[in-house]
């Protein structure tokens, strides 16, 4: 199947992806006066003694707004929010789809984060959750912070924390495989931005303890010159030994590569270079930082990309329905690191141990139960930390 | 059935009445690689392209969003947007059921009419409409013109003309009923608020010569000590013979008494003053100002009121769905004066003259077609409107 010219016709053919539907009967007059005037004057009543209702009398409970501006859209960068829309119907159908949560595409007619930050706290009543969606980086964490502190429901940046989820459930499959420790291991993460700054923090929180960041200057130390913003908090995080130099400094001896950064970039020379039994995560989009033959070829054991068409796609629709599923049937007040970690638990273990091979770490998304594994770790993990 | 409790039951029951459906196949891998990446890429690339292509490749075309401050909900007045939240909700599934227009509730926690504005024109992209709702007067009357002037879309607070349009609608048949022609007739607006206005503007547009309105302090003139803002515009387009004086001068002698006030504000002995066979819309709720009984005692040939026990019920529902539904097929950029009078024809001409009685002026809301009926009449008068 040719996906451009298919997702052209049936784009065209369906007039986009989302739809409203009815959850009540409206057949009859009764059921009019009970959906609308004058019954609906009831709830309203509820709901004005006490807000906390809207979760009880409205669809809030299992509402979510996907919001981007359209500035950093797939691999496509800033295409506006117009453009964008297409990616958010398709987000939106991921979620109901996955895990039955209503998500309403929501594509914001301004790149400016105060802008951004102020729409969304006003149209929050509506919804229980926000999913931010395809906004470039820096702003994306200044805008994510800010709601999240703002806002008295759970904001979540798919782009960086559901990428850093799945690809630290593969890691800890890939682990098993490999018969490593993630506490043992030399990460090698190239490409800091959004998404490598959430895999980041996901490994530190599941364990890991010498995670090494790369930009295309090199590798981060506290004190390189001209670092700033996320890049100098990271340098204060990772590289533990002290590292200087390049992006093959940083390899020689490591166990694990992580890329999000530029296809090509990762030479088969260099993975030769790695540890025994190297696990590689090329995830640049669409042509992943080393192919997956010449990846096998030069003695990588375990590789994961994004694409379908290799084993083990890292797929963002593994974490997204079930993470909102759960918070939301939590009412959680934000998503939070042991939330992400359980998450990433749920989908690692959602491939039993005994079907482990290295082309087969994770899970498809068509496995059946997967958001539901997946929402009631992040459930569980929400009680427990309030009763912490 | 008792509405009240009921409603609480079925909101409960159904956890509120919107969900969000899917357009697009979503069985396979293949389905996925076209609904998503990286097939969802192409459609992107279009819009990008060419922003109008978002009418073809995106649900823009068929997705309204209801956006409400929870200023003026029902009678119940400032409760706040979560407490709006059931109405909005209310009011999209009618725009389903009646009309299959995609509408998505959007409440919005700022009162500030600037901070309305931003929002509303920052979350436009996604949508091919705007239906404000139950937003305060004065503040909607800017809200509503600075948003018609600002957005390539169409915006229509439907408090005030969803309302002019079903009113003049009753009016016309009312009219051909009791024999009268709509330029011959005094008619007298008790009432001018958002929707009071409104209804005074399209009684004017569909041909009315002698409005006068009337607020608690009698009946508008210009030069009215203390008049301002809308009343002070309605005062110079009414009242032709210059009358001044309360309720009591206005409707001696009048045809049409039309009441968006209070509640019990009409007395039999004021009814007894007007022109043979009066005419009365008495759309105070849950009280009208005058009781079925009293007025038909009285003498009023002709009644209608805002409720669904008694005759006659000035609903909404008859207008707005049709009215989005057109207007998205035309892809107008408003919703001209011109297209609100085609409305009221079309939903007067929904009840056949051999069927009109005097407790049957205007057609059910379950009646069929009344949505495609309205939906033609304001397509094409949008058609005709950009040929003139």
């Amino acid at each position: 199947m040719n996906y451009n010219e298919e997702a052209l016709l049936r784009h065209k053919k369906y007039k986009g992806k989302v739809s409203i539907s009815s959850r009540m009967p409206l057949e009859t007059k009764d059921d009019l006066c009970v959906a609308y005037t004058p019954g609906v004057a009831e709830p309203c009543r509820k709901i004005h003694e006490n807000p906390d209702d809207a979760y009880t009398y409205t669809a809030k409970g299992h509402m979510v707004a996907i919001v981007s501006d359209g500035t950093a859209v797939l691999g496509l960068g800033d295409i506006g929010p117009k453009a964008a829309i297409p990616v958010m119907e398709g987000k939106a159908v991921l979620f109901k789809k996955f895990a039955d949560v209503d998500a309403v595409p929501i594509c914001l007619d301004t790149k400016d984060p105060e802008e951004i930050i102020r729409t969304v706290k006003a149209i929050a009543p509506c919804f229980g959750g926000v999913n931010l969606e395809d906004i470039a980086s820096p702003k994306c964490f200044e805008i994510e912070q800010r709601l999240e502190r703002e806002l008295d429901i759970p904001v979540f940046h798919d782009d960086q924390h559901g990428t850093g989820i799945v690809v630290t459930a593969a890691l800890l499959n890939a682990l098993k495989l490999t018969g490593r420790r993630i506490a043992d291991c030399r990460i090698v993460l190239m490409g800091p931005g959004a998404a490598g700054t959430a895999i980041i923090k996901m490994m530190l929180a599941a364990g890991a303890k010498n995670v090494i960041a790369c930009d295309r200057r090199g590798i981060l130390y506290p004190g390189r010159e001209g670092l700033a913003g996320h890049k100098k908090e990271l340098a204060q995080i990772t590289n533990p030994e002290g590292l200087r130099g390049g992006l093959e400094d940083a390899l020689a001896g490591a166990d694990v590569f992580v890329g999000v950064s530029v296809g090509g970039l990762l030479t088969p020379a260099m993975v030769q270079t790695m540890a025994k039994d190297p696990i590689v995560f090329a995830l640049a989009n669409p042509t992943p930082e080393i192919l997956y033959e010449d990846a096998m070829a030069a003695g990588v054991k375990v590789m994961g990309t994004g694409r379908s068409d290799f084993p083990n796609q890292i797929n963002n629709v593994l974490a997204f329905p079930g993470i909102f599923k759960g918070a939301l049937r939590a009412k959680a007040r934000d998503i939070t690191p042991a939330m992400k970690v359980a998450a990433a638990h749920a989908i690692a273990g959602a491939v039993q141990e005994s079907e482990l091979t290295p082309d087969h770490i994770i899970p498809s998304v068509f496995d059946p139960g997967i958001a539901d594994r997946v929402a009631d770790a992040v459930e569980q993990a929400w009680k427990s930390g309030k009763n912490e």
